[in-house]
């Protein structure tokens, strides 16, 4: 189970201030954390600077290189916003994220080739967005086909169905637990991924509608999350996730959280 | 969703010293709260007590029946007891439980059809216990065709596929889940229901384990649930989980536990 910790988001208004005052101690901070709560990623984006968010990427990577050992995931749509800063990224690194949109499909996939990283795709194309099952996995499927065309490994593409608030469309969890059970089957190889905000937006108590999905989204083989690993009880439910999906054996995880008291 | 009280065992060491001691305000109280928590049937077991079993699972109902309007679920295997305090109940009511073992189930099934009870069906035979998806359906359709033969109508079946203690089985829960959804696909009508404490047997933080198998197979289908509804975090995660299998249109249920602070 690959953790991409997701807390590095200029959308966080705590981030944007310390990207805007360039406070690395805050931004080292974010990252060490994340880092000992068993990220195995660091998500970075600089997206609400517009016109700055190369630079700001670009000083957000290095701040985080500085701190952590731990591989980075850069996160902007921005094919530009991403060439410029890859001279600073260690490797290996992950892109987050292509979609079936032509610009960014056919501008960032080869980057990725080129420099062996890893690709958050989502199931995304210029039309309306894909709320069936049976939309998101037609999306997956191009997706793996543009993949394979562009030399990009399937071991390293990690397809996210893309779940959209409950409060608008309340199909969308089973849509997305049914699609991440038909991609993994479909497409051996294949990585599938999540953000889990989007699930309960609108609604009250978001979190506890966030770990409940993915903890659903456990048991359909889902093998890689964009959270925040320092949530006490999304980790805990992380682990019983694993332990009730078949995928922690001999329980050790569970009990190895148990014991480190975050269950 | 049908919620089963579960509270009223005598395996629990309050409620045997009730039963023991005639304390009715105890046993009327565990009835009362979970009836305004929100269970439909209520449990009642006096399985601990051999030789009184039927005398003291009589003064039970008689007691339970006194504080609440609720149907009970006569819970034992013992066929002579289920029609000894039969003249007890009210009706409807529900019998826990008939098993594949030809001594419960050619005694318990026609008391349950003469009475018109619903009726809790273990996948349990006399041999081994079933401990994949392939074991525990064929013995779902044993049951669904012993039901037929007696003349129990499917709507009144409510199967329980048995998961085990993840501690000994670490594939029991993902078995159980893939049971439930196929249970609830071959045979429409059928119910399917679940004790959720067997799960985590043997393991630290036992609660979140069982919540977190609950909220998965919500999302297969299940359709009853033996649970205490006063547990206020397995209560959430039974709303939330309703809500993410696409069984709460327009997160009604959701958003009325939200403002009942029940979440």
């Amino acid at each position: 189970m690959l953790l991409i910790g997701e807390k590095i988001n200029s959308s966080r208004k705590q981030v944007a201030t310390a990207i805007l005052e360039r406070d690395g101690a805050y931004i080292r901070n974010e990252a060490e954390t994340q880092a000992s709560a068993g990220a195995h990623f660091l998500d970075v984006n600089a997206g609400s600077f517009a016109e700055q968010e190369a630079e700001c990427l670009t000083w957000l990577i290095d701040t985080v290189q500085e701190a952590v050992e731990l591989p980075i995931c850069v996160d902007s749509p921005n094919p530009s916003v991403i060439r410029s800063v890859l001279p600073h990224v260690r490797r290996p690194f992950m892109i987050n994220s292509i979609t079936l949109e032509p610009a960014r499909l056919t501008s960032i996939l080869p980057v990725a080739v080129d420099n062996g990283a890893k690709v958050i795709a989502l199931c995304q194309d210029d039309g309306p967005m894909a709320s069936t099952t049976e939309q998101k996995v037609s999306l997956a499927e191009r997706l793996v086909q543009a993949s394979e065309k562009h030399g990009l490994p399937l071991h390293d593409l990690y397809i996210d169905p893309l779940v959209y608030p409950l409060s608008a469309d309340a199909s969308s969890a089973m849509a997305t637990l049914d699609a991440v059970e038909e991609i993994m089957a479909r497409f051996p190889g294949v990585h599938t991924t999540c953000g889990l905000s989007n699930v309960s937006y609108g609604l009250p108590e978001r979190k506890l509608v966030n770990r409940t999905f993915l903890t659903a989204a456990l048991t359909r083989g889902l093998d890689s999350v964009m959270m925040d690993p320092t949530d006490r009880y999304l980790y805990a439910s992380l682990k019983a996730g694993l332990l009730v999906a078949h995928r922690d054996d001999y329980c050790m995880e569970y009990i190895t959280a148990y014991r480190e008291k975050r269950l």
